[in-house]
């Protein structure tokens, strides 16, 4: 069997998420059946991130195995030819069998948009969250540096989880041209809504709803009541994934 | 009866144009529809500018004569809050009883954003024009002059119209970063698809489809088929309107 590896971008709003679910037109399942319209088999494409409804990808990543010796950059074509434009195939390349697009990941970058105008903007509805609150973007670039590092974050994950919570954020980036902020976050891996928790808390911050004070002790002691709100999945995208 | 202009803006691929048509949702029904939730009343909403389906707003501009004595900028505040999120009234504002906001509109103002990427971007979707062709920069730049003052523009409408078909355009600045190009066209009206024809002439002169003297004797001899294509709608935006 050959491991063919995907990057791919989707627009988020036509789909229930990526991952596979009955009765729902997901990425992952649509893309699984455009795969086998080209190669006539049933495969199991491997997503670097499950991303949920509304959040979307400029650069995921994913992976199945194939019988078919179609060439990479030919499957990419086929497949591209018979997906909605609501998805494309950048690129389909052959690699290891060892290769897992989850698995193998090293980090993910996560980018998240805030519309901070006064009114919403309709052109970038579904693209974007619009947060018209007055920001004091100082704040925000202060109270970022407490989730830097190797950290438990079961403060800004919206599940209670057996599992382990201890994840590394290597960098937040922000960057701001009037009325957008960009927040760009790099981990090695994210719990269940942690981005969007760890954005509607710098959010919160800047508004003046929470101190910074608060948000450290919040992520120390794990309480979630410290911390802000959960931001809407519109704003969130998969921006790239390393290996 | 007070006479009322609103400046909206909508993103036009949750509706069927703007003009009011039965069975379909429509700009103009759906923000009339909101009027008369708020005052009771009927009301014709007179659009500067009757945006065909997939055509977006920037800045379009409205006008309604009503009797309610709601201060106008609570009526924009009431109006907003039952309108879906697909449209947003920017502005209301009294005005004199003469105010017509397509007759007495005195130049518009249409962007239209080509996405010159190899590969079509879906966060893009519905919001610009995918053309992947490789485009010779300086060939539309000179092109475009062809087009500027008054003229009878019949070649670059879709319609065989017996009224006049001139009209005068005053400008067409063409911006660019890649891979976007942006092209603002104004002017004192425009014919049916006029933006949209133009466009897809300049493209096809950066492509290399058509030259420079067949668009310039096109336009002169009044002939269709020396012209580019019709550029599809979901690239085009109403920008702006003055009075």
């Amino acid at each position: 069997m050959r491991n063919i590896a995907l990057v791919l971008s989707y627009n988020a709003s036509k789909f229930f998420g990526w991952q596979k679910q009955p009765c729902v037109v997901t990425v992952q399942g649509t893309v699984e059946e455009a795969i086998k319209k080209i190669t006539n088999e049933d495969v199991e494409l491997q997503g670097a991130s499950r991303t949920d409804r509304g959040v979307h990808a400029m650069y995921q990543v994913a992976n199945f195995y194939t019988k078919s010796d179609i060439r990479a950059e030919n499957l990419r074509a086929a497949i591209s030819a018979v997906i909605p434009d609501s998805i494309i195939i950048r690129k389909a390349m052959e690699v290891s069998s060892d290769f897992n697009a989850r698995f193998s990941a090293k980090k993910k970058t996560y980018m998240y948009i805030v519309d901070n105008s006064e009114l919403r903007n309709p052109i970038l509805q579904d693209r974007v969250f619009h947060f018209p609150y007055k920001l004091d973007y100082e704040k925000i670039l202060s109270a970022k540096d407490i989730f830097i590092g190797e950290k438990d974050f079961l403060a800004i994950s919206n599940k209670a989880e057996c599992e382990n919570t201890v994840r590394t954020i290597y960098e937040i980036r922000i960057e701001r041209k009037e009325p957008i902020i960009a927040f760009y976050v790099t981990g090695n891996g994210f719990l269940y809504k942690m981005v969007r928790n760890l954005v509607g808390t710098l959010l919160d911050v800047g508004r003046g709803k929470k101190t910074i004070d608060q948000i450290r002790n919040g992520l120390e002691e794990k309480d979630r009541r410290l911390m802000g709100f959960c931001a809407p999945p519109q704003g969130l995208y998969l921006y790239s994934v390393e290996y």
